[in-house]
């Protein structure tokens, strides 16, 4: 946690003991009374909060806040709904990575029982973005979808984006040295952990994706997700 | 795992039910005798076993050899020991991208205690090397080295690695736009979870290395290493 993270409506209201942030302010920053630390609204600017005390209950926070950080990367993700605990690294390390949206969708070899995690059904999925954006020391957050078809995904794409689809097997060049022309944003589309059905590859060119492999090796989700969007960045002048 | 790694010796023996890999052939691959799957000899040839027998006590498979794959890629990648968690996630990771060498050295903010964990003190670095080598469908596991000062380290370097320091706070350039000249081989120095002493950032200057950064955004160790690493097999013509 390199920015201690909150939501508007809670800087209103002094800090429970029982909060994880109220731990790490005491125990980790090891802050007293009058000392400072890094904070941020979410989606909004950073600043600075003074501890001016501690009762019984709570942490009683003031805050002064600066600008807000630089915009998320213009990167839209669609990924095949992965395995919660992949799902999990790319949601924390996809809002840490700047990305701009993120869209899990089921695909034909997705296991549908991966929607009824308790990542999705409770707002997991949203604490690991803020914590995603608070190693970045960011505030923003990417908006996320999930249980979407792959068909709706791409229907709900914005018309400027570059159309990329990673894919081991029927690629016929690298990610590293695809033309994405003048295109100031970027929409990824990666299969499941068990790739596109022929049917998915069809709809993907039918859209306008053009395709790209990241190389031989064959990578784990989570891992092909950061190395993807880390060449992406500096295709795109932001790294 | 997408190719199952024996060691040399071990394809002369039965392999006994107790074996995770004969596991994996019977309840994951589910082959039945007769069938066939992708072998590999660490840093060996890639090829095809045959299940030819299940017996109580193991599998008896035959082997037929074929090519070895492409050399890994000439990066070596010097890292302050992380947390051990941090540590596995590397390990297995960078034997994904085909990392050459990986070497954890000692340094001023370094843990003296990640040092004695079980991860270095059994050989479970070495599992999770070929962990993600089979990932990969590659035999070749990195060459990795742990427990040397900084100091020890950079006085192994071959003399023509291009030397690379990766540093948030001094660094004039990104790693994405540094000229790498016509250097094929790079040296990659990453610093603890906390970063560069200042002395350490002079023995890496007097040492030929340059400062670069990764953008501005703070990334988990693990996921800088994904990145940086890309950014390189990417400069360096292998993606």
């Amino acid at each position: 946690m390199n920015i201690i993270l909150f939501y508007p409506p809670e800087v209103e209201l002094p800090l429970s003991h029982r909060d994880p942030r109220a731990r790490h302010i005491l125990e980790v920053l090891r802050r007293t009374p009058g000392g400072v630390f890094d904070v941020g609204l979410i989606n909004g600017p950073r600043g600075q909060a003074t501890l001016r005390a501690v009762t019984d209950e709570a942490l009683v926070l003031s805050y002064a806040w600066g600008t807000p950080p630089p915009p998320l990367a213009p990167i839209r993700l669609i990924i095949g709904l992965p395995r919660p605990q992949t799902a999990r690294d790319i949601l924390r390390e996809g809002a840490a990575l700047g990305i701009g949206a993120l869209d899990f969708v089921l695909t034909e070899r997705t296991e549908p029982g991966y929607a009824q995690s308790s990542l999705w059904l409770s707002r997991e999925w949203e604490s690991l973005l803020v914590a995603g954006a608070a190693q970045a020391f960011c505030t923003r957050i990417p908006t996320v979808q999930h249980g979407r078809s792959l068909g709706e995904a791409i229907a709900a794409l914005p018309g400027d984006h570059a159309r990329i689809a990673l894919d081991n097997y029927e690629s016929p060049g690298a990610l590293s040295s695809l033309a994405l022309a003048d295109r100031s944003a970027v929409a990824l589309a990666l299969g499941a952990e068990r790739g596109w059905a022929p049917a998915e590859r069809d709809l993907l060119r039918a859209h306008g994706f053009v395709f790209a492999h990241l190389g031989e090796r064959v990578l784990r989700t989570e891992t092909a997700c950061i190395a993807a969007v880390t060449l992406l960045k500096a295709r795109l002048g932001l790294l």
